[in-house]
């Protein structure tokens, strides 16, 4: 066996016992994790510094995100028993019939068995990730990124020291410590033990995974999210949302990236509006109806990119299903939202357009676990199978049948 | 553009007109493919009798499962109207909350969008594979196996002018008419397009999808399901229940492989039971146990084989922790039974056995979508994500959150 089949055939053996521990064993783990992780906030704070001196001058941008303090590794504790105060998803019946024949069908959920997580830079996914996954259930196999080993390895060591030391199965946390690709990518091709893999990081990760896993994938996109201003909607609720979704944190997925408005309502609107934008540092960037109504803007467009900065793409369209058809071939399947007071409108929307969330006159910041109550995420998804949306412990659970009878045969 | 490429664009464009048309206006679809299927029965046996005259001997297995009369064409229209009946999952609210700031979410099942169908031989799969992803709104392109071409062919032409001639989407089917394998490995790179392929056959094209998809698969793989008899299992129901496993249609995925039994009632059930299996044409292959209670048993015995044929592996088992990690390590996480009377081991086995149907007390022949109550089957999935156990309408679809505000901004 290779350094990486034993990992997974650990995680493996001890998925079938973790898949039968009660929500209360399973947040008594989580809690020697968070005190765990608490009592070496040193140790941790000292593998940290290493990371941070390791760090490569061009790689500055993650520099705040890999640095650790106290009150962050305090988080980070806390982050595991916010975890643990989730109701446990595992067991519950979602749904149950009887069949003619007196069968008894009921749905039930249940951890999916062994979750690969392979993720970049910010080392408190190495707490948050186990902690999801031992929650809903599953093992885990960890794959940081080198930016921040030493830490990750220091946080998962203490874990997995915690577990054993206090008697629980230690086996449901993997953690790879290597960072040549090479080993991520053999984890990609265990199949007989891994059952899930789920990136969380960049673009470029995302497709590394996409093209070299032989296990299922939960996969997310970069967020090309739209507001949409129908000619009946209140255009001071509209231009504060597209004001919110663009600006209160535009380097976010969920932030939006597009404007497209009615004609009809164009030379009333985006004056106004974009002028508010734009007084806010925002670059409007434009159609040529958009130009002609607001001459600051820029006239070259383009609908594809996530700007994640403070540069907005408007466009004026004819109608609804102008506008629903420009949404459905730009957007990212991540949040698109719309405003409007019209009843066809909202119902044709939220219909017709393809994304995780679709929002009805709210702004797309909204899709994020906590704001779900999910009270964490592992990532969001934005492929249709599986889960949409917030990744949170259900997303993490498959759903089986079990079936009763009493001697039934066919 | 290739063709492929064109195929799976207009299968696109379809997709979304689709996804806002209600059950009625699906259920009429149906109903045009189902009459005019009956109405052009004469020409679907016509190009029937050439496949059948193609099939080369060494196929002649496939050669019952190929040939159409009358009473099969009448059959696969009558399965379109069956599916027409079926409820419409599209629409159903799973669940709706409030949060904290009075967003009101919802999860709403909404269509795939466009489903890869790969699949062999019997030509009546074109009209089901059809009719299942209509019904739950998703549009499709079907490619089948070369054998039955001349009647798929015939199948989907006159499908396609049923909905072209009574002014329904027709873009919403697609068929590739070019039974070459690079014709189908191009299928399986069209994620612009394709949100889901469904591999529907043997082991060998089920590879080749999982091989070349660059597109969410859900698969299936074969059936090696158990029975495990416990100890205080009524021996006479567990006598009948693996009878009915093994032998009351050995050929499909749903038949038992292996045969588990506590070696605390061995000596008591295995002789019988045995016996009367092999009364009815059933070889016994065993372990040590077995043989020494059961002389007629082969000695020679694999458990990871799955037999499609009057086979038994039987093996004796210390109890069930025992049988439960046997089955974890052989079974394909399709189906498998346990019969006892204790209700400890009742959730144990169900809570542990990781397969998409558990069974307590019944035969593992019921995993079947008619069995199961959803009107008609795509497939039956072994893999953990998205959907276990027979693809219904529901497994067809999925949830995407409409979210309600009133001007929220966070």
């Amino acid at each position: 066996m290779t350094y990486i089949e034993e990992l997974c055939a650990a995680a493996c053996g001890a998925a079938q016992k973790l898949a039968y521990s009660d929500a209360e064993t399973k947040n008594k783990m989580l809690e020697s994790i968070a005190s765990a992780i608490e009592k070496n906030a040193d140790e941790i704070l000292r593998a940290n510094k290493i990371d941070v001196e390791n760090c490569p001058a061009d790689k500055a941008a993650f520099l705040d995100r890999l640095t650790l303090d106290e009150k962050r590794i305090a988080a980070m504790a806390e982050g595991v028993r916010a975890v643990a105060r989730i109701d446990d998803p595992v067991g519950k019946i979602t749904a149950e019939w009887y069949t003619g024949k007196g069968l008894k069908i009921t749905k039930v959920r249940a951890p999916i068995g062994v979750a690969a997580v392979i993720y970049e830079a910010r080392p408190n996914v190495t707490a948050d990730a186990a902690a999801l996954c031992l929650k809903s259930g599953n093992a885990c196999v960890l794959r940081g990124g080198k930016e921040a080993i030493n830490t990750n390895k220091i946080i998962y060591g203490i874990m997995k020291n915690a577990l054993a030391g206090n008697n629980f199965e230690d086996g449901a946390l993997q953690f790879i410590d290597k960072t040549d690709r090479s080993y991520a990518a053999e984890l990609l091709k265990m199949s007989d033990y891994v059952d899930v893999v789920i990136p969380r990081g960049g673009e470029a990760l995302k497709r590394f995974v996409l093209d070299n896993a032989k296990i299922p994938v939960i996969a997310s996109a970069g967020g090309i999210c739209h507001v949409y201003v129908e000619k009946t909607a209140d255009l001071k609720m509209a231009s504060d949302i597209i004001f919110n979704a663009k600006t209160s944190r535009p380097s976010v997925c969920n932030a939006a990236e597009t404007l497209l408005v009615d004609a009809d309502i164009a030379e009333k609107f985006l004056p106004s509006c974009l002028a508010r934008l734009s007084g806010a540092g925002v670059e409007i960037r434009g159609d040529e109806a958009t130009v002609k109504l607001f001459p600051k803007a820029v006239r070259a467009v383009d609908y594809d990119t996530e700007y994640e900065a403070l540069i907005l793409a408007v466009k004026v369209v004819k109608d609804c299903a102008e506008a629903i058809e420009h949404i459905n071939r730009h957007n990212t399947k991540h949040s698109d939202a719309v405003v409007t007071n019209s009843d066809f409108v909202k119902e044709i929307f939220a219909k017709s357009v393809d994304a995780a969330a679709v929002y009805i006159n709210a702004s797309t910041r909204f899709t994020d676990g906590f704001e779900f109550g999910f009270g964490a995420e592992m990532a969001i998804s934005t492929q249709k199978l599986h889960a949409r949306g917030p990744i949170g412990l259900e997303a993490l659970t498959s759903e089986k049948y079990v079936i009763y009878g009493e001697g039934h045969i066919r």
